[in-house]
Order: structure tokens, then C-alpha cells, then sequence
């Protein structure tokens, strides 16, 4: 039974990708390289994946995401917060989880895949719009309509399992799938060998993550 | 009032710039590079944009869309048929609308257009899923569940108008519009100076186009 899971590095989707393989799917990981700030995420994706028992790992370059402008995650020229703010945050990434979502759904489509895994999470979310489980739920629609699969009755369905997790039941879960969170990158601004700046929105919710699940943080820091 | 208008470089793209240009929009022409058969069509579809008009034109890169594989029109292993089948044809490319629509909203979202045009076409649509107006409304519901621009109020519409609308119908509205069809591209299989087959389905569509209209062919064939 094979799956398209959605990696990016972080802890979020590791502990989503280790969810899948414990519910038996044979998972085929995508990550996405779109002028993101630091590539460390790309490299702890790749090793998460082999630590995880992914039966495959495919990097997808979609350098116009990035290019097109907009967000603090993909502009040298937007600063990332350090400080929590009101409403939709400037690291969003115009119609990010559309573009990634339509991506998987095209190689689900090719290789008999019935299944999609997204690590979004309505609760501690940020403010992203395409964080939502209405969101979540229209895509799968979507896909159903726009695919040859779709029309002849074999269903896609978008697994967002985290949706209404906590960072704390995120941390608390995977530990218990033994989940090696060391490996993973959360940071908007880590440096080259991944380590994090201990400050900007990502590492905050991170620390305080592991802080109410009563995990020490293996996070490293620069 | 912007618009982004994706441009393929064939007949129906030409009329759907044709028509959003004539309906006052400023255009934002986007193509795709994503492992075609040949790159005749973004010759043309570059020609077509200075030739209609279009503020700017922009290709995005998405090799990936073709290494997925599956598809005749990606795929040197799968002939391109040159007789009408039944049901989806193996021209179909999973998910490529919804990979094209994504990024064209990533883009929108960006330079603040409210409208994106896409050429769909759902009688002579060679059986295409995501060539349908359910298709297109799902999506346009997706991308204001999907975006900031969405949730703040500012919709997104997506523009079909030619989803009705018989090759010859497309072929008299561009016509009228004073759209230059030589420069337009329609060939599965052109050859690298634009040359049309004559023999494939797209091809068989177009010519039987121009005769119904009552219009001299003035495709480039080889």
C-alpha cells in the first residue's frame, strides 16, 4: 500500500512520515526545493527518510516558488520575525501547500498511490490559511475531480493526521514511534549544518513543544 | 486590474489572452517548461504574448511534471496515438492542470491579480478530467480557502471562457480578435521550427477547427 508522504525536515513531518510507516504504508517521502532560506532542512529530510524506512526520497526544484517573492521564507529582503504577531504572518508562502499538494498528487497518480500525508497543524499553525482543515478537505475534492484516477473511482485521500495536535502530542507521539527529533530542522533561519537560532516563531513553538511534553529539547543550537 | 493568463503557446491559449486582453485586463502571460516533447510551443507562446500584447511573460520550469512519467506527452516510451480512442487518452499528464492553476495562484496571490485565465475546453477536450467547469469551480473554491488574499476577502476567480465553446467557435472569436493563428502551435509532436504533423489528435481537431469556421488553415505543416 503505497503513500506519498510530504517531508520537509522539520519535526512535524517527521513525525508524520513514522505515523504512516507505523500504519503500514510503503512511503515514498517529497520534499521541495523552493529558495527556502537554508537547504539544512533538504539535508535532514533526506536523512530522515533513510532513518524512517522510506522506500524512496524525491527532491522536486521548484525554484519559481521562491522566485515569485512575497514571503519573509523566500525574500532576503523581508526580515523573519521574532516576535509572535496578529493575523497571517509574513513567512507565508502564497499558495505554498496548494503547489506542494498538486505536486504529490501528480506522482501519487503515476505510481498507484491512493494516499497523500500533509503534516499541517490548525493549532499551533502560525495563521497559514492552507493550514486548515477546510482547506485539507477541498483539495481532496479537488483531486478527485482533476485526475484520470479520481474519475475511474479509485479516490485520493489527504491523511493531515496532526491537524489538531498540539506541538506537545506532535513531540509526545513520535518519541513514542522513537522519532530521533535531533535529526530534524524546525528553524526559519538555521545555519549550513542545521543548527537553529533558538529565537524566530519556528524555534519558539519548538522549545515549548518539548517543554509541556517533558522532553528534553535535542534541538541544536548555534 | 491584472490578470494571469496561462499561455501554452497553442490556438486556444492565443484566444483566451486575446479575450482577456480585449476585456481590459493587464495580462501576466505564464508558460510551462515541464518536459514537453518539444519546445516549439514556448517559441510560439513567447511570440504570441509580444504579438497580444501581455505585460510580461514568464516560464516556470517544472521538469518534475514530465519525470513523473505516464504520459505520451512527457514520455518517449508512449506513442502518440493518431486515431480518437475511447476514454482518457495517454496525451493526459496526471494532475497538470492543478500543478499549472497552483502556480499560477502562487503568482497572483503575489502581484496582487484578483483573475487568472486558463484555456480549457470541455467539448473537443479529448476527454481530459481536468478540463471540466466542475474542475474549475472546485478550484477556484480551493483558492480562497487556500490564500491569505482568499481568507482577507479579496477572492480569486478563475476564468474559463472558452469551456463551451467548439474548436470552431474558438477559432471564429479569435479570428474576430485579430489573433495571428500561424503563430500558434497546437502539435503533439511539432518539430523544433513549429512544423504541425497533421496526424495527431490535436492536429486532426485544429484543421476540422479551421474548416468548420470557414477559415483557411494557416497552420505550418511539414
Amino acid at each position: 500500500m503505497r503513500a506519498v508522504v510530504l517531508l520537509s525536515g522539520g519535526l512535524d513531518s517527521a513525525t508524520l512520515l513514522a505515523l504512516a510507516r507505523k500504519q503500514g504504508y510503503q512511503c515514498h517521502a517529497l520534499s521541495f526545493a523552493y529558495g527556502q532560506r537554508h537547504r539544512a532542512e533538504l539535508d535532514a529530510a533526506s536523512r530522515i527518510a533513510r532513518e524512517l524506512g522510506a522506500a524512496e526520497h524525491r527532491v522536486i526544484d521548484i525554484p519559481a516558488l521562491g522566485e515569485h517573492g512575497g514571503s519573509a521564507l523566500t525574500d532576503r529582503g523581508i526580515a523573519v520575525p521574532e516576535k509572535p504577531g496578529t493575523g497571517i504572518p509574513v513567512t507565508y508562502v502564497p499558495a505554498r501547500n496548494t503547489v506542494f499538494l498538486a505536486l504529490a498528487l501528480a506522482w501519487a497518480e503515476v505510481i498507484e498511490a491512493r494516499d497523500i500525508f500533509i503534516g499541517v497543524n490548525a493549532i499551533d499553525y502560525s495563521g497559514y490559511p492552507d493550514c486548515r482543515p477546510e482547506f485539507i478537505a477541498a483539495f481532496q475534492s479537488l483531486a478527485n475531480l482533476a485526475t484520470k484516477a479520481g474519475v475511474e473511482g479509485r479516490g485520493f485521500n489527504i491523511h493531515a493526521p496532526l491537524i489538531d495536535m498540539t506541538k506537545a502530542d506532535i513531540i509526545g507521539t513520535g518519541m513514542r514511534l522513537g522519532v530521533d527529533y535531533s535529526l530534524t530542522v524546525s528553524c526559519y533561519q538555521a545555519d549550513e549544518a542545521g543548527r537553529a537560532c533558538g529565537r524566530c516563531d519556528a524555534c519558539r513553538l519548538r522549545a515549548a513543544g518539548f517543554a509541556e511534553a517533558g522532553y528534553a529539547d535535542p534541538t541544536r543550537y548555534r
